[in-house]
């Protein structure tokens, strides 16, 4: 079966959508679940649920592996035309997952205990991301 | 169904496969499609189809994270056999995807409307790429 | 059909599984094989099988790429309950996938020759780690 989830962001950080998954499989039997963002300026995560400051951390780190192309280290960007958080929103969306797959044992997904499932945003200005799944 | 897609490559960059991959589709229903590149030196990504200069600055900022293995900075690196661009190809194909998966309805991939599918090749030399793929 | 496979590992560096994988699946037919980690602080990758200094080197990019949170370019981490390697194993597990895709055919995954499949081991102290399988 096929669904697609809509996800509101504003501004760059991490959206969990673990509860919206988990309650589209209800009464499901053993199966796969595929999850694919319809973006390049997004990215989808299986990230750690517990600490809030593990998402800060996340954020920071990619921030700083790729600048905003005002940076001057980032100088050699052509594709700016959104602003300084265009380009490397795409890079990132090559770093990090498109596409997310999850076996999924009588309507569960077989995530570990602190395994969450999140949207990243990586633009600063709000957008509403789609989420094509599909579960057989 | 399976298939193999083969891909030319001539030197680092990204190649299309979306019309390829949409005509092997043509005329199935509901599903889900899957790619794997069958080697350690290329990449699969979903990217931008629109504006040619995406392409360009996502090499220029991979050759810099992973230069090649005569920079300085890299001289650390000892699988050098095949040449400068040998260690880094393996390096970027950890980094971007080896396997995509893709939500299909009615014989469409569910991607966004900005978004291609493009094998990325990471060494110098030409080479002959195959892609595995999987519907159902 | 489901499984889990366990993996014990004992410090930072890549543990095939591919003959594991292989065992599993022998006597199937055709199919598509998911492979998930159920943890935020490992990877599973698809990379070369023949030379081992492939493996060192990945390691040893990686830890430059994403050093200890005690490293003075780390200081902005906030998550180092666990010790310096907790989050940026997480970081890490940000970059490199936490699921697999791989088209089987007549119970064979269609890697290519040089391709094996590793868990990678972001952590220092020893774990036992799970990896969901699914098959049809």
């Amino acid at each position: 079966m096929l669904t697609e989830f809509s996800v509101p962001t504003r501004g760059p950080g991490l959206y969990e959508v673990t509860r919206e998954v988990r309650r589209w499989l209800t009464g499901q039997g053993d199966g796969l679940l595929t999850l694919m963002v319809r973006h390049t300026s997004c990215s989808l995560l299986i990230q750690e649920n517990a600490d809030p400051e593990v998402q800060t951390d996340l954020t920071a780190f990619f921030d700083r592996l790729v600048p905003p192309s005002d940076h001057p280290s980032m100088s050699y960007l052509r594709h700016t035309y959104e602003g300084p958080d265009d380009m490397p929103a795409h890079i990132k969306s090559a770093i990090m997952p498109v596409s997310l797959s999850i076996p999924v044992r009588a309507g569960a997904p077989m995530l570990g205990t602190w395994q969450g499932i999140y949207l990243v945003e990586h633009r600063r200005a709000p957008h509403d991301r789609k989420i094509a799944a599909h579960f057989a």
